[in-house]
C-alpha cells in the first residue's frame, strides 16, 4: 500500500498535460519520453533534423526546392539550440526521443542531446501532418487512422525530389483515403496550410507514382480502404530523413518518428487564408 | 466586284469586338446573335433564367439551396429588365439568343424579348463555368474541350438537388479530365470562385454518381480521356433549366446554351481570395 502523503515517482511514460511550455518542461526534466500525438492539441508539432554546418546550405536548398515533403518552418543559427518565435525551446532537451544516424546508418535513440550537441550543428524544423490533420478533422471529415490510434499508410513513391548537393531521392508520401466529395474538401482544407505539407501531391491513380499495390508497398501498417474511397497522397516528412541517410552525412540527428517537437504556435496561425 | 466605298451590310454572324458594353450594343442592335465564348475575355458571362413572379420565390430558394449548380449572381426587380451593378444591361435585348419554354416544353428561340416581356417577369442571373475555366487556363492547365472549340461533356447525375416548391431533380454536371496533380490544382483554382460553380462536386468515381459509362451517358459530344486522367465533375447551369422544365412552369425564358449574357464585371472580381 502506498501512503497518501507519498508522491508517486515521476514516470517517463506518464502523458503530460497542459500548455506546450508545460509539456516541454516535462520532457526536458525527463518525465516523459513518449509520442506526442494528442498532446497540446491545436499547437504546431514539428519534425526536427540536425546536421553539421557543412551540410546546412545544401540541405536548406533541398528543403526550399521540395516544399511539399520538406516544408521549412525554421532554421537555427549555427550551434544555437534555441528557436526564437516558437517558444522557450532548447532543441537539445525538449524532444522526447531522438534518432542518431552516423554515415547514414541509425545507431541509437537518445532522450537528450546534452552530450552529443556540437558547436557546428544547425537544426531544421519542418512542418508535420498533425497540423493539417487537425484542420481536416475540424472540417468534419474523418481520418480512419486517427480513429484507430494509428499512423497513415506511408509509401516510397516514384516522384523524384529536386536534388541539392548530396541530398536527393524519391519522395516519401502518406496516404489517406476519402470518399470523392470529402477528397475535394480535404484538398481545399490542406491547401490552406502550405507550411505543413499543404495540398496532396497526388490523387486516385497510385500506379502513376510507382505504387502498384497499396497494401504490399505500405511501409507502415496498411489500413483497408472502402470501395467508394480514393487514395490521396501527401508529401511526408520522412522524405528529408531518407535524403539525409542516402547522403551518408557523418552525423545527423532527427526526432524519433511520432516523438515531435511541441511548439507554442497555433496550427491555425499557419493557415494562409 | 465590290466597290471600295460600299460598306458591307451588317451581318448577324460577324463576331463583335471590344468591351462588354460594345458587344452588348452589337447584340442589342441585331448585329450579332451567335455564341459568346471568347468574346470580351476576362469578363463575367452569365446564365439567364426568366420566370413569372409567382414562381420567383420558390426558384430563389432553389438556387440558394443548390449553390453548386445554381450560383446566383443577381435577381431583378419584378418587371425590370435592367441589372444594376453589372453594366448598362437590358435583359430583353442584350442576350444573342433566347430559348422560350411553355409548360416545360421548348417552343422557339428568339433574338429579343421585346414582344414576350411581361410586367411580372423576374430574371435570375447565374454564374457560368466560362469564368472558372479562364482561371484554370491562367493557372497553366489545359482544357481539351477548349482547345478543340467544343463544350465539356455533360451528364445527368444521380446527385439529387434540394427541392424548393415545384423545383427539384437530378444535378446536371459537366466533366473535365485532368491528370492527378493537375486535378488537385484545378480543385484549388475553382474553389476560389464559388459564385461560378466553385469546386467540383465529384472526382474520379463516376459510378458513385450514377454515371456507369462516361461515353454512352454523355449528353454533349464525348471527348476521349487519357489513361492517366481522372474525371472531375462540376455542377452545371443546365440543372436549373431542367428543374424549371420539370416544374412545367407556364412560361420560362432562358439564354440559348452558349449564347450568354456578357456583363461588365471582371471574372477576377468573383475570386474569394
Amino acid at each position: 500500500m502506498v501512503a497518501l502523503s507519498q508522491e508517486p515517482a515521476p514516470k517517463a511514460d506518464a502523458r503530460p498535460q497542459g500548455s506546450p511550455a508545460e509539456i516541454r518542461q516535462a520532457i526536458r526534466r525527463g518525465l516523459y519520453d513518449g509520442p506526442t500525438g494528442g498532446l497540446a492539441m491545436g499547437y504546431v508539432q514539428a519534425n526536427l533534423c540536425i546536421l553539421p554546418a557543412d551540410y546546412a546550405d545544401d540541405f536548406l536548398r533541398y528543403c526550399q526546392r521540395n516544399p511539399k515533403p520538406c516544408p521549412l518552418l525554421a532554421v537555427t543559427e549555427v550551434g544555437d539550440p534555441t528557436l526564437p518565435g516558437w517558444g522557450d525551446i532548447d532543441l537539445r532537451t525538449d524532444v522526447p526521443k531522438y534518432d542518431v544516424f552516423r554515415d547514414g546508418e541509425f545507431v541509437e535513440d537518445v532522450t537528450d542531446l546534452l552530450s552529443l550537441w556540437r558547436g557546428d550543428f544547425v537544426a531544421f524544423v519542418l512542418g508535420c501532418s498533425y497540423s493539417f490533420e487537425q484542420a481536416i478533422l475540424e472540417a468534419g471529415l474523418r481520418l480512419r487512422h486517427v480513429e484507430l490510434g494509428r499512423g497513415p499508410c506511408r509509401y516510397r513513391s516514384s516522384l523524384e525530389t529536386v536534388p541539392a548537393g548530396p541530398f536527393r531521392g524519391g519522395m516519401v508520401v502518406t496516404m489517406r483515403p476519402f470518399r470523392p466529395a470529402d477528397a475535394i474538401r480535404a484538398i481545399q482544407v490542406t491547401s490552406r496550410f502550405p507550411m505543413v505539407h499543404g495540398a496532396p501531391v497526388h490523387i486516385g491513380m497510385p500506379h502513376l507514382i510507382g505504387i502498384k499495390d497499396l497494401e504490399a508497398q505500405c511501409d507502415s501498417g496498411f489500413l483497408p480502404m472502402g470501395d467508394d474511397e480514393l487514395p490521396l497522397f501527401w508529401g511526408c516528412g520522412v522524405t528529408p530523413q531518407v535524403a539525409v541517410q542516402e547522403a551518408r552525412v557523418p552525423i545527423c540527428i532527427t526526432h524519433k518518428p511520432a516523438h515531435m517537437l511541441v511548439t507554442d504556435r497555433l496550427n491555425s496561425s499557419l493557415s494562409v487564408f
